[in-house]
Formats: structure tokens, sequence, C-alpha cells
């Protein structure tokens, strides 16, 4: 309520008025697909329908947050004598802004104190994330003896995603990457029906989520060496490097430059940064993007409870690509990674 | 082409700009996390960044649709004549207008044609539908014989996500609901870690993707019969009822709020319309939820190749619930459901 106190008064209007999935859970905990949360400095209140009121009224029962009936006109009515209130500029549509500046209502902007909030995470939300790092790593330490040569990408998700929900997981933080062969050279590859070959490099890009918080992890390996690995694996050193040197150098204070210039000036100097085409990471929290960004226009400051990706890689187009992720978080100044359970030397299966 | 040049003319802007993933792919048919599809009523441009662009250029190639390199400046660039750029306001973001506002573009809302468009499918996306509508109860017909006592809502979720993966799905298209027992009276439960115990009432709400394109079903059964089941067992029947007098009497050329009516009115003569809380489905496409509504406030008249999920359910809160639903289009002026592998008598394990 305190942080809710603050991110109310740094956004300067008469009330927050929330309707987006993460920000009711960042504020209540509690998770619906519908629904509103509104504050007036005073009373924080969850607007819920038919559908959820039964669930909320259990879950935020003792809470301090108060549970009503209803929809989008019972959240108008707990506003009527405001004139300004705060919605959250990037996750707020054109239509749900005009329908309240109809009301008369001036809108204003709280996701830069929202975000100021958000991007520091509190001892809960780091144990939500050290979780879902847990149950990611875990269902991937499973997934490893289940590889099979003429598996396709997509049956390989099948059985990674299972497992991560075998371990506790919610779901997925994103759409599961599992790129075989050449199909690695793509960042963003689409799983599909590519089989797996003797010799072929496996590139796994995933993440699950626990309590709406989520994890993110990539690693690249081989299935099997059929000795034509030699660019490959100086690559994946280079790779490696670029990574634990992330985790040995940043510290808090730093910015988002600085800690991507930590990777890009290693590649630079072994004449590989043209390779590095994407940054070095992005915040993670109830979203699997969000602030801080680390990246050559990163300006903010990194501090103590950022969690955020450290990914480098380097991709040839058409030949293979090589990524290898953590989440990490900034702890007593220095970094501290989520992900100790799986190789980061290169795995050859 | 035809069609896009059609959403052009209606919306009656200089340009499309469209930066939503849905969109993106229903234009492009490519999917992509990030970039732009602009269309001046000439030419249509996908504006992809390093990580899509070479994905994008196969894909496309041979297409009617330009592929150029380039972030938000370059689609910008795409439009420096135009004055007034059509825009999703639904679905776009108040800071999204903003940046383009600043830059002096009018805005207007482009989705009421694209709405329009998009709610009567194409026979590829009828295909795309029905099959994803085969490996959710592929999926389903693979995991009942893998139900076993003691297992958690979150493995039985954990089991069925990966057998319609195993059918070929790229995904969930929502997050799977399963609810034990009195959970089931909960229309949205959220999947948790309760066990299953011999005569619970379960209730699987669950759909897969293929192509981006969105299956959605519901079965309500019993894990054996306690022999205290008398009371579910009718409410059953009536629901089965319900659903099956959707199917069979609903034509098109009727409102959204007419087919609502068809189960509506059949509670009501039972007495059981207090109980059927939500309403009686919605369209289905790319999106889980999309036009039209079949609810009592829905208007819009229901036409062939629209397709929409027929979901009536009722719930008992502390007790129990039952929801029966289909993935259902209209061809011919009649439905034809997308769902004939899985029972829809009641089913007891």
């Amino acid at each position: 309520m305190q942080k809710l106190q603050r991110i109310f008064a740094q956004t300067g209007a008469d009330a927050l008025f929330l309707e987006q999935d993460f920000l009711r859970r960042y504020i209540t905990g509690f998770y619906s697909t519908d629904g509103y949360v509104v504050y007036d400095g005073k009373t924080c209140t969850f607007v819920a329908d038919l559908r959820y009121f039964e669930a909320a009224g259990d879950a935020l029962d003792g809470s301090a947050i108060r549970v009503v009936e209803g929809s989008f006109d019972r959240a108008l009515s707990l506003v009527a004598g405001c004139k300004t209130l705060g919605v959250p500029y990037p996750f707020v549509s054109r239509a749900a802004c005009a329908r309240l500046e109809e009301r008369g209502f001036a809108l204003t902007d709280c996701m830069p104190a929202l975000r100021e909030a958000m991007k520091v995470k509190s001892a809960f939300e780091l144990d939500c994330i050290a979780r879902a790092c847990d149950m990611a790593e875990e269902g991937l330490l499973h997934t490893l003896p289940r590889i099979k040569e003429g598996m396709t990408e997509r049956e390989l998700a099948a059985v990674l995603e299972y497992e991560m929900r075998m371990q506790g997981a919610d779901g997925t933080s994103f759409e599961t990457i599992v790129a075989f062969g050449k199909g690695s050279s793509v960042p963003h590859h689409e799983t599909g029906d590519t089989k797996l070959k003797f010799g072929d490099v496996v590139l796994i890009d995933f993440g699950c989520k626990t309590q709406g918080y989520c994890s993110d992890c990539t690693r690249t390996f081989l299935f099997g060496d059929d000795g034509r690995h030699e660019a490959f694996k100086k690559t994946y050193a280079a790779v490696l490097e670029a990574h634990e040197r992330v985790k040995e150098t940043l510290v808090s204070g730093m910015t988002g430059r600085e800690a991507d210039a930590i990777a890009r000036d290693l590649f630079a100097a072994k004449g590989l940064d043209q390779y590095f085409t994407h940054s070095l990471g992005h915040g993670i929290g109830l979203q699997i993007h969000e602030y801080p960004v680390l990246a050559p226009r990163g300006e903010e400051v990194l501090t103590d409870g950022m969690v955020f990706s450290d990914e480098p890689g380097l991709y040839f187009a058409g030949e293979y690509g090589i990524r290898i992720e953590d989440s990490i978080c900034l702890e007593n100044g220095k970094v501290r990674s989520f992900m100790n359970k799986t190789a980061h030397g290169l795995l050859i299966l």
C-alpha cells in the first residue's frame, strides 16, 4: 500500500484507473482476465465481474483491498468526483481512453511511476522469479534425456513445456523457441516441424511463469559432434565469455548502455560485433519484456533489486546462431544469477 | 489484397499503420513479435527489424507484400506524404498514438473495417481453425486415459497441453483451465494444485493454436461416480440440451442476442437461468475472443463464415459447475461444429 501511495503521488491524478491484467495482478496479487483496480489515494478497490467476484473475495479477504462486484460502470462510479485519472499510456488502448474522456475525465500517464516501482522487485517478487527460473532449469534437465534423433522442434517444445508444468509452472512466459541446425541463426525462429539430425546445433529459448512472474533462459548445444564444428566451438567460447564477463563485471550503478557494452566491446575486440544483432538484455517480471533496457540506447541506471536477462548472441545467417541467456538480478551491488542448475559450458548430447 | 483494399477504403485514411501481432499476421500471414504493416492503397509493406527481416523475406517472397528492413522510423518514412493514418483504436496504445500525433498525423479507427472483414473467415482461415479444433480434441482423447486419482489440476493441464502440442499445435490459445470438484463452480477457475479425488467433477476449458488461429473447447465429466451425483446429472442434461439446441436451431440471419436466447430461454423454462452467469459465446479467430458477441447485448447479425463458441454453462457456487463448449461456424445457413471427436454426453471415467 505504501508503494501504491507513492505511485499515486508521483502520478498526480485524482485516482488510478487500471484495467490491465498484469497491473491488476501487480497491485492485488490476484489473477483475472477482466476487472478494474481503482485507487483514489485512500481506498483501493478491485471491481470484479460475476466470473471472478467469488474467487477475488476469497483471495483478498483480510487484505487492504476491497472487492466489489461489477464492471466498467461500477468502476466509473468509484471515480465520480475525480477530474484526472491516471492510466498507463503504453498499455491503455485509444478506445479505452476515449470511453473515459467522453465522460469528461482528463487522463495522465501513471506508467512512469508504475514502471519506477515495478523495475525494483520486492523479496516476494524475487522469490517468484527465482522459482520460475528453477522450474525452467529443472524442466530442461528433465527434457535433455528425452531428446532423440528425428524428433521435431515442436515435439521438443512439447516435452520441455510439459516438464516445466510438472515442476509447478502455470504456463510458458512466451512462445518457446526451439531451433535445429541453421534455424538457430534466426534469433526469433518460429518453432516448426524440422527434424533433429545428428550433428545439429540446438538452440532453445524458453521460460515459464509462476504467480504471474516470468523466467527467461536460452541454451545452445550440439546434438552429437560430427567433427565439423570447429568454427561453432570457437564462437560458442566467445559467447560464453561475453555472458560470463557480464556476470562478473556488471555492478549496480552502471547504465543499461554500459552493461550492453561489456558484451559488445568484447565481441568487437574479436571482430564479431556485427553478428551481435540484438541487445544484451531486458527487464523481467510480470512481463517477459519490461524495464530496464540493456542496450546501446539504455540510459537508465541499474540498481539492486532489478531483474533482467544476460543474453549475448552471435548469428551467422544460413549457418548457425548461438545465444546463452540467464535471468539475473543485482544484489548487494553485484550480479546474482537465478540459473545455476544447467550447464553453461558447451554441452554435446 | 482485395480484402485489404476494402478495409482501406472503408477506413478512409491515407494509409493503414498496423503494429499489432495478430493484425500483422492477418494481413501478411507471417508471425513476428515486432514489426509494422503499412498500406497506402497501392503498396503493402512489411517493416521487419533485423531479427525478422531474413525470415519475413523468405516467407513473403513472391507475395504482393514487400518486405523492408527497419523499425518505427522506417515505417514512418513510408507514410511521409500522408495526413491521416488508420490505426486500430481498441488495440493501439495511447503512447503509440501520441508518437504518431506528435509528428502531425491525424488518426482514425480502422478496427471497424478490420473487424467487419475478420469476423467472416476465408476458406484458409476455416481450415486453420478446423485443424486447431482437431488438435484440441485429439489432445483430449490422448489425455483421458492418463487421468489418475491424486494428480493435480496443473498436472492434468501439463498432459493435455503436451498432447495438443504433439498433435502439431503451436501452443495454447489461452491459459488452460482445469478445475476439480467445487473449483468447477468458478467459471474462470485458476488451475492449481488441487488433487483429483474419486467422484470429482472435472471441468476442462482448453484450446490450442495453429498458424495463429485458435480453438476453444470445454468438457465437463465425472472422475468416477460416487452415487451422489443425481443433481449434477440432471443439470448436465440441461446444459447439454441447451448446447445441442443452439446447434440445431441457430441459423444465419439471427442476431447474437437471439442466439444467446436459445440457451437462456431454455434455462429460464427450467428455472435455471440465474445460474447461467455468462454469455453463450464469442467469436474465435486469430484472437480467442473476437466478434461476433453471442450475448443479451449482441445486436450483430450472424452470417455464414463466422466462427464462434457455443458454451452454455450453469454454476452453483461452492458446489459444482458445468460447461459444454464447442467451436462452431455457420455454413450454408446452419451450424457446423468443428468438434465431433469427443463425447458430448456425460462421460464417467
